[in-house]
């Protein structure tokens, strides 16, 4: 009963909004969508995930496939694909083109077609070289409408950026739609601090995508939203400016330092992690580009001196006292880099971190429904309409 | 309305024909099929894809494993595959016994039963090795035809030959129907000349699965068949016979020549292709059974200047000219080595491939229908009534 | 009609149980449940194997994901896992951790969650290392149990132990159904002697799981239970005390000799396999974890020296002829080493092997339907009620 109400609440915001542009469209940027459409994406997830808590299947096609392509290893995401996949009743295919090799122009266009015949998604993790993979997405992208309209595919796969070189749309979709939910409501953000930190981590090189993405979404719904970094861990200023551009619109702010300690100050939200100077993955891009080894092994030890001189930066036990009466929501996209567990010195305190683990996990279970929800969004011309069958289809996910 | 009166068609077509012994079947090499079976494969084919673009699902199992097999990497026909069980309702596993590791007698007997248990079909792609790939695909056929007759397998799968060292018959047969597609019916080819041609690639080691399956094909349909390579390239003598034979059998002719211009002389059909020289490809066989590592890479070397004495079998745009009204149906399985884009020099001009890209997707495009095409007919004992039943049924694949 | 009757039987049988602890729990080790939770799952398992063989669907999930781990390579148990899983409408997804790398306390906790958003089902094979596996499984449990508690996961995903370090219980359950069902019953049984002895086999390290789930298991039908092997390959101290005490209830016995013909002699069953030495897997665990390279290879080169002593531990024609009336049932958990096939010198003769071809294969065949069952016991609160409910829906797997 209260998650049928649920549903009804969700697919009454649905129609409220404009997101008519989404149908047989694709997911690249956050900030390429309007804040309705945003919304509209936020419902979708939400009111998929009261139907699959009240046991109804969410399957809306009969056969199809969802393929996968990842350029990195990666578990998290992988499951949250196959899963997103799964509910709507398509089945994943993995393309294992390798991680190194990246293909170009023709190959990108033949292999984007010749995997597509009975495609309904693709999703692409491509976050490894800078200027490459969200290029490497409008290529895909490109390649099928194409074929669509060339009469060669049925349909045209919409495409799922599962993280590029310049956002992670479904890992901050999810991690906003964890901070709605956490808050009471969109309307209840309006004034809140968010610190989108970075935090010192032994290893190197990761991706910048989650903080460009956070502040790129984050700053659309009048939060003050304070970006905090070492000197030098600066990230890509085209972001910076549409998180700029976001706050102004919005009536929020964003702001920068060079401080944790400002940053955390009476923060209500907080996302200390590690990532590697976007001057620093530009260099390595250009490294792997000239197969220059030597440069590679020279730059990482670089970056790891560098690194080091900031051991400071971590999510302790004293700088979360000094948030908003002591209990930010903390936030990370895991896995973290826990102090004297996965490492000696990380991110987040030991004690700080199994505070957070269960909202934690829980901000991770939205990552599934984002992505179905952007799936369906481009798919369905109605998606109320289609929600609305699909409950009162009522077709049981697991016999009773 | 315009779908649905083709699948009335295709429908009717099937009714005319005999096509029994296909049933609880299996699908080796195409002239070990009767004139009427292979006319049965492309009706149910293009009756599967009126079905689906009518978004009428073609779920014919409720649950059931398509195992595949793959002893060579393999995007396309992965894919293909992948997608016909997943079009008829059965998952794909892989069974990934590794490249090289070519298993024996109990092995085979013993794994073939114990994939099989849930199997709907079994894929096998095994084109490396004379003599090897369709004696292992029959081992297996064998193994789980005695398996079922001792009521271990409650289902006998059916052999899908995905590729092996004599034939390629779900290429060549999606080939066909893209022919015929092309040319208004089967009807309307009498007399048009094919050229299969050998044309340049910096690579080597090209399997002869496809000139030996369209020679073995394309002669059944009173089509002027023209096999051209350089002196040295010859193919497997047997298929050459089958060719001969078909060719008197469909009143059209097969003939071998030693110039790629004389083959292109106003020929409709085009399908210029890399392959090795069968002795050559059985003397790596030897080699390799051998396991003389050094022998492998002299046949190698040896090869290589071989093709490179060669380079001006290319499908350039002169050549293109020479055809019927200089607009031949140009054909490649793909990928293509496309002169100055995948290669400095290859099999053809970028312009001629540019020219025929849609045609030759759409080409591709038809092997996931082939491939369920040859799945349906072993497991319906009357597939035009399973066909209505599905059309009546009305299921749709994705919900509207 | 016949196996209509069947099926009603079975789901009789199921009513006069008592198994209600095993829904919402989880399969490690079979003697951690009761007599009548086994029984369940032999009658659910020949139920779904009725419903399959009447071509009804047992789809009971219309979504939903079944992970599998395996910490080594498996075809056999990835197939029956796979299958299980697709009989039940359940996806299976690999989680791919490599093969060495164990993980850790936060990481598992974490892990486990991370791919459980849609996970009905977690099925893992980890038995290289004494200690290890069976303790990883239940910290898999515990994370999921707790996140499913904490609202994070919709569903408590079960867990099938397909191998661990000390049993293996869907191997010897399919074994005793094939026993079951080829003396006609668990009431012919009593008094039924079988023979689960070691053999020689020319590889080493082979699990102990096997010789421990068999005589942790076929112990409880009161058999004569005798476990033979040559001095020095003892198995874990603690399943003899299991096997002990379950022999003392279920009024059969169990012995143990270093004598295979005395095993043999008059047995009505015979398991003959190799394994390893108990300490020797011990020794090997510390080794690895050491990360001791030249330890694990003169360990290797000990321990096959120390098998080549006992090559008359064979099951020899002549040593089948001392059996009950010479023909024992002949038992395998496959693939075994057979004398002049797979090796020169093995586990078994040729002739015997080929004459229990059927039968062993049939053996294998229950495999997926106790995994099946052991799912469905977990899922389902009244599974009897479950089973005529599918039987009713009468939905076809294959459309005829």
């Amino acid at each position: 009963m209260e998650t049928k109400q649920a549903l009804k609440t969700y697919i009454e915001q649905l129609r409220g909004l404009h997101f008519g542009d989404m149908y047989e469209g694709d997911f690249f940027l956050t900030w390429e969508k309007t804040d309705e459409e945003l919304a509209a994406v936020f419902a979708v997830a939400d009111a998929l995930r009261s139907l699959r808590e009240a046991n109804i299947s969410t399957k809306v096609f009969d056969s199809g496939l969802g393929v996968s392509l990842f350029r990195d290893n990666s578990t998290r995401t992988r499951f949250s694909f196959a899963s997103a996949c799964n509910m709507l009743g398509l089945e994943v295919q993995d393309l294992d083109e390798g991680k190194s090799q990246i293909a170009h122009g023709e190959t990108v266009r033949e292999t984007a077609n010749m995997i597509s015949f009975m495609a309904d998604v693709i999703g692409i993790r491509d976050d490894m070289y800078i200027g490459k993979g969200n290029t490497y997405m409008h290529q895909v992208v490109d390649a099928v409408a194409q074929g669509h309209a060339d009469g060669i595919l049925e349909q045209k796969p919409t495409l799922v950026n599962l993280q590029c070189d310049i956002d992670h749309p479904t890992q901050c979709m999810a991690d906003m739609l964890h901070i709605i939910h956490t808050f009471g409501g969109v309307e209840n953000l309006k004034g809140k601090k968010l610190a989108m930190t970075w935090a010192y981590s032994p290893s190197y090189g990761k991706p910048l995508s989650v903080p460009q993405g956070v502040i790129g979404l984050m700053t659309r719904f009048g939060m003050d939203v304070v970006l905090a970094h070492p000197q030098g861990y600066e990230v890509m200023g085209d972001v910076e400016k549409v998180a700029g551009a976001n706050a102004a619109r919005s009536q929020g702010s964003f702001t920068k330092t060079y401080s944790m300690a400002e940053a955390f100050r009476d923060a209500d939200i907080v996302y200390p992690k590690s990532w590697a100077p976007y001057a620093a993955m530009e260099k390595r891009t250009d490294l792997y580009g000239a197969g220059d080894g030597d440069g590679i092994k020279a730059l990482e030890k670089e970056l790891l001196a560098q690194n080091a001189q900031h051991k400071d930066w971590a999510c302790t036990e004293e700088l979360m006292k000094t948030t908003r009466g002591g209990k930010a929501l903390y936030l990370h996209c895991l896995p973290a880099d826990i102090t004297g567990v996965s490492c000696e010195a990380g991110e987040v305190d030991a004690s700080v971190f199994d505070r957070y683990r269960t909202p934690l996990y829980k901000q991770a279970s939205f990552k599934p429904y984002i992505i179905a929800a952007m799936i369906f969004l481009a798919k369905f011309r109605d998606p109320a309409v289609t929600l609305e069958a699909l409950e009162k289809r009522g077709k049981v996910r697991k016999v009773q």
